[in-house]
């Protein structure tokens, strides 16, 4: 079967791309998406609307990527793969309902979001239910491994979700903190949907620890530069709310670096605004500027390269191809976008 | 090993009581309980403070007691089914959280609600935790049909609460749509805790069926009771606010026998009160005289009798016993309570 064509066209330049790595998972990605859209129907009309709304309204579906990327890497020849893939991008799902709930967030992806447009009561309940249809697919595939796997996963970012709303507003939270949150929040389903894939396969301890190693510095990675491009005065457009991390008082690391750099007066500003006194347009300019002038963004960016490098040397146990190249040109692209 | 104090007081008329299955469950709950003490705690504070807020604020541990009472029953010599009891009370933990949120309320189980002390965002993010939390401790057990009877409860609880919402202030709601919403919403996980007693103590599927037929039934009894009291004006004080439901415009059995049964003008009454125009005290009053007048709640005591009814029935193929009469008295009493 011939891939099918990637949405994503490959840069004219040098640029890393994510166009490998779409191009090696296309085919099991539509039978992904087909499972996808066949486990969120429900007799009850609103569900299927809700999840839809978000669903089909895009996202790159890292998270199932990578285990049809893991897959690949190892030679599976199976397909118990798609069906939890699928089940990844639902939990993946219920978390953001949730987040949008819990941020109050306006836009997601770039349009409305679940809860303006559904309220939040039907946005909770319909995270609840894809949180459930999750779990219904782990169980149908019926691997204990895997459902050790990815309801600590589950547990570990509902708790990173928990510690992130208790930093807020802290200017006092350190990086070590911040990663360690992100680390949960994030990169434990990374990890998680690396992992799955070579458990399905039945690959050894070491080649399952890599694929972990590889999704974990992967989704620090991505988050690093998801926060940095929050402040980026030269990011290209993400679809994320420009911003809003400033006016919820998130402590990100380009925050955190910002204020451990800066001078008293600089400080103040910091307390100010994170303690949610300073929320206007002109105020998130000041931002901004002091984080260019400690460059702030670059040092986050130079973080999220750190960790790229690690998931790419966590590849090294598995033989060179096409896979392994892929996935590699997607920790570079995690690094580089937004530029 | 003694039972342990019970701490509802026999009463001393002959009104049917909770009484005999608490001492039947006292010493397997005092398990259940540790182990929920034990399985709510995290490194993030906020966690087990806002956890321990709703778990330790009492509530009968209804859903846990079910399968501890049903171990009992089958005669269940091992202790696999404290860490499921346990995992079906995170789960009832976790909807009532996401419930309070949905519905914006005040209080539960007669003091402020957690929403109300924690906030929307720690309330929703809890809750998933406590989800999360129970599968972890399904997947500890390893029971591969466990995990797909309370997956598949969760998922259809979910469906519930939603369909719920979607008829909220709807005058049309039928009473077939009211029993289809709390056999969803309520009845589904008294059903799968009932039922996965007689999985742990590898039952025949016959046994296996009369578990989950006794707890759905007793679950629908239970709700109906509970949306007959809060239009019931003699009922005693049950910790749940009075009137909420009609301030919500919620379609419960009461209200929709009511307008079954009233005259044009009660009805455009009930249309403007359940469309959220008549939300007055004296609106409240109201309602409760219309619903005395055509004895609604009396109707819905009955329908709730019926479904007790056959709860008790299911059990006969069982050996009568300490078990089975407790358990028949706790459907007796999931009818009269409130009185």
């Amino acid at each position: 079967m011939s891939d099918n064509v990637v949405p994503i066209k490959r840069s004219q330049s040098s640029a890393p791309s994510l166009a490998p790595i779409l191009s090696l998972t296309a085919t099991p990605m539509n039978a992904v998406n087909a499972i996808i859209l066949d486990r969120m129907q429900s007799e009850i009309p609103l569900i299927p609307a809700l999840a839809g709304h978000l669903i089909a309204g895009g996202g790159k579906r890292m998270r199932p990527m990578l285990t049809l990327a893991g897959a690949e890497l190892v030679g599976y020849q199976g397909s118990r793969h798609h069906k939890l893939a699928a089940s990844v991008e639902f939990i993946h799902t219920a978390t953001l309902l949730h987040d949008d709930v819990v941020d109050g967030s306006e836009t997601r992806r770039g349009k409305e979001a679940a809860n303006i447009v559904f309220g939040n009561p039907a946005t909770v309940l319909v995270g609840d239910f894809l949180f459930s249809r999750a779990f219904e697919l782990m169980v149908e595939d019926g691997s204990l491994k895997v459902l050790k796997i990815l309801s600590s996963a589950s547990a570990i970012i509902a708790q990173g979700e928990v510690d992130q709303l208790t930093a807020q507003r802290k200017i006092e939270t350190s990086e070590e903190r911040y990663l360690h949150i992100i680390g949960a929040k994030t990169a434990a389903l990374f990890a998680a949907a690396s992992r799955i894939a070579a458990v399905v396969a039945e690959c050894d301890e070491a080649q399952e620890a890599a694929l972990d190693a590889y999704g974990r510095n992967l989704g620090v990675a991505f988050q690093l530069v998801d926060d940095a491009i929050d402040y980026d005065s030269d990011a290209a457009e993400m679809g994320k709310d420009r911003g809003d991390d400033f006016r919820e008082g998130k402590m990100t690391l380009p925050v955190i670096l910002a204020y451990a750099r800066g001078n008293a007066e600089e400080r103040r500003f910091w307390e100010e605004a994170i303690a949610g006194f300073r929320t206007d347009d002109e105020d998130l300019a000041h931002a901004v500027k002091l984080i260019r002038q400690h460059d702030c963004v670059s040092a986050t960016r130079e973080r999220a390269r750190h960790y790229a490098q690690r998931a790419c040397d966590a590849l090294s146990i598995f033989p060179d191809g096409r896979a392994k190249a892929a996935m590699v040109e997607a920790a570079q692209f995690a690094v580089a976008r937004g530029y």
